[in-house]
């Protein structure tokens, strides 16, 4: 499969699941993986699911702008580099967000994430 | 050395010498090195150089707002994060800029960047 529709594919599943249902991306972590968002470091899947089910807002929105990617090395993985906007509910403006994703491959043929970080761009 | 620090020394160092002298960013990468610019993929240092050369202002300075850096797995390479403003000779208002680099190791106990990748984020 080319990568970029892989790319593209998990970014699709990945904003798609954020915004129904957060607690159903941990089977995209491992214990191993690692989250920065905005600037703190959490590692592990169960640590990561609680942060992002934490966050202070119940619905939101990400809309894709652009999504890059390229192959990270020898072990088969794929970074993943998204921009976007992320409405949130009851928010007028968009926020702009940079995110990063390094994806490894898993034994089944699937990716999991092995390193994520999210930054918000303020203008 | 603190991974932080050494992530903050590489990008002083990359963006102090891309606003001097952009010739210079040639021995940061290296043969099988990755630069998607804008959406565009680049491979190999006198390729990389030779689109960061053409790129059509002659001065720029770059200033930093974020550094995130994650190590990228078992290689001993390094995710790095960078968010911040870009100001072109001339132009009244800065643009701001997002930028991942994946750096590898060298035999020499340096590091040499394995992947780049650049978006500007349009308001």
């Amino acid at each position: 499969m080319d990568p970029d529709a892989v790319a593209k594919a998990f970014v699709d599943h990945y904003y798609s699941t954020f915004d129904a249902n957060r607690a159903g991306l941990g089977n995209l972590y491992q214990d191993n993986s690692m989250l920065t968002f905005e600037g703190q470091k959490i590692q592990g899947s169960p640590n990561i699911v609680a942060k992002l089910s934490s966050l202070p807002f119940q619905q939101c929105k990400h809309s894709v702008s652009t999504v890059d990617c390229q192959p990270s090395g020898p072990t088969g993985g794929m970074l993943v580099f998204v921009s976007g906007n992320l409405q949130l509910a009851g928010e007028q403006h968009a926020l702009k967000f940079s995110q990063m994703f390094h994806l490894m491959p898993t034994p089944q043929g699937s990716f999991f994430v092995q390193n994520d970080i999210f930054r918000l761009n303020y203008a």
